[in-house]
């Protein structure tokens, strides 16, 4: 019967929590109570189903993490992410195990995940905040974050390198003329929603235009959030008799394709200009079909995969972090 | 005999510029001048050269582009960063060829590379310009530029993650309670600075302290020049009665210890706080010994020719940003 951590700590007499943190060598212990815990772990031969795992092939366990409820999990996106992730562990003859975790703010990810168990974790950082990675810092296996990065150099981030994407999509806009361009997030944020505004940001600076910060319109990021809220927004631009910007760009392709329909319905004589991001299959049949940011997901995936093995195979205890570029897919959305 | 661009040229009466742009496939030519010219070529045996190439070893080409005198050349940084690509291209079963160019506005650099002898090419970026660039971009050889990152997907960069380690480094003067941080910059300007000053910005900024921009110090990058310059500024601080910030934040080590000298001469009095970037040797000896943000050189030049020879086995068309991170070594300098 396989030893887990609930069982060292109802031996040792402390907390889940006190004996993970003792085998992953992380703060808020003794090191005399560490060692306590560990003799005990070793008594019971928690550290020998690793070694025997060792010795079987080698596995990755590709954790998706959410913090309110599975929003990922569900889209495109992560179904060609996972193809790419499992073609590469294939090719380089890695086991691969998926597990999804819901992030509640008592409980230990490490002691759910159970990393002690599997040579590298891939985790996707999609809906995390930087402060939820400090429990990953003292890891004793190989860590990879995917799909966000953060201003740390604690970790290995491999990423879509949002801001440069955003940045030339908005300067494609630009060049065709458009002067007075909006922007269309979400009510969600997440990192790469930032990022992408960043880009944004920059490319109108850049080009001596101006971005007012009470223009964005906030949307929620699906279909029908989007043009339910985008067309509050432009009633409320209608109401005020503010301008309707010339064009947009919003943060992903849902929110674009959703907005879209607001501004047909509010503005039917406004020549449409709206571009989005991701390339989701949608886009290409909206009407009209969506200039937008390709993302090669299953490249991500695998990008992400080699680095894990890379830092497996060598024991590389340095970090990097990985963006992958994108391509603009030109539709009919902007002229 | 080596059938070289100009023969060619010679041929097909048109400029070597003209033939290098047929060859690798660049604009500025017709499409019917560039058959005629890739004719001429093959005719001439240029293409034949290339195929015994191939079955040769495989060739890999370091390419150290300079505009302004061999600046790079000469740094232990340089030194650090050959070894990592020798010991990762002789790891991996690829020759090293290394190949020193000075840039001159007239001339094309791809003829002075000659980049269709080799597999791929390492170019070494740090004194580049994004627009310098542009004559990279169609290249049919695999390129990964090193030390130096622009806001462009058309091409793989790997370089020092500086945004990050000047926020950490000047997060860590904050820590100890510094609240008015000066930075001491380069007159000469290469991206690895900006992008620092970036860093440095960031850490004030969300740590709502102010930087003015007139402050700056701006010092040649030598341990001489920077000398001179700061006692300039240091003495046109003490005539106009303005403050003298508490810590300082340099762009480089060799900046940060010329500067040491002169804030030491003209405030003797002063509790000397200042940080550098790189660790070169004399950190470790100047007094009092540097704080400053280590970069692990020979780990940036592996981590490019792992990349390209990625890119070269596994005609990997997509293009990755790899940030490499640094860790802060704490010596005397700050307390």
């Amino acid at each position: 019967m396989k030893v887990v951590i609930s069982d060292i700590a109802r031996k040792a007499g402390v907390s889940s929590g006190t004996v993970s943190n003792a085998i992953n060598n992380r703060k808020g212990i003794s090191e005399q109570k560490r060692q306590a815990i560990l003799k005990i772990a070793r008594e019971m031969g928690y550290f020998d189903q690793r070694e025997i795992k060792k010795t079987e092939s080698q596995k990755i366990k590709f954790v998706v993490m959410n913090k309110q409820g599975n929003v990922v999990g569900d889209t495109p996106f992560f179904s060609e992410l996972i193809r790419g992730i499992e073609m590469e562990c294939s090719a380089l003859g890695y086991e691969l195990v998926i597990s999804h975790i819901t992030l509640a703010p008592e409980e230990d990810p490490i002691e759910k995940i159970r990393p002690e168990l599997v040579d590298g974790l891939l985790l996707l950082g999609t809906e995390l905040e930087k402060q939820d990675l400090a429990v990953f810092r003292h890891l004793e296996v190989p860590l990879v974050i995917l799909d966000t990065i953060f201003n740390s150099q604690d970790f290995d981030f491999v990423a879509i390198n949002n801001r440069d994407s955003a940045y030339e999509i908005v300067e494609k806009m630009i060049e065709k003329g458009h002067r007075d361009i909006g922007i269309i997030n979400s009510t969600f944020q997440i990192n790469n929603f930032r990022e992408r505004k960043q880009g944004f940001i920059q490319a109108i600076q850049e080009h001596d235009l101006i971005h007012y910060e009470e223009t964005e319109a906030l949307v929620e990021p699906t279909l029908e959030g989007s043009y339910q809220d985008m067309k509050v927004y432009l009633e409320s631009l209608r109401a005020d008799q503010r301008p309707l910007p010339s064009a947009f760009f919003a943060v992903n392709d849902n929110i674009a394709i959703g907005a879209m329909k607001a501004i047909r319905e509010v503005f039917p004589d406004h020549p449409l200009a709206i571009v989005g991001f991701d390339d989701i299959p949608l886009a290409e049949f909206c009407n009209p079909p969506l200039t937008t940011v390709k993302v090669d997901k299953v490249y991500l995936g695998r990008q992400a995969v080699r680095r894990l093995i890379e830092k497996i195979t060598s024991e590389d205890e340095n970090h990097l972090k990985m963006l992958v570029a994108t391509t603009i897919v030109e539709r009919e959305s902007i002229k």
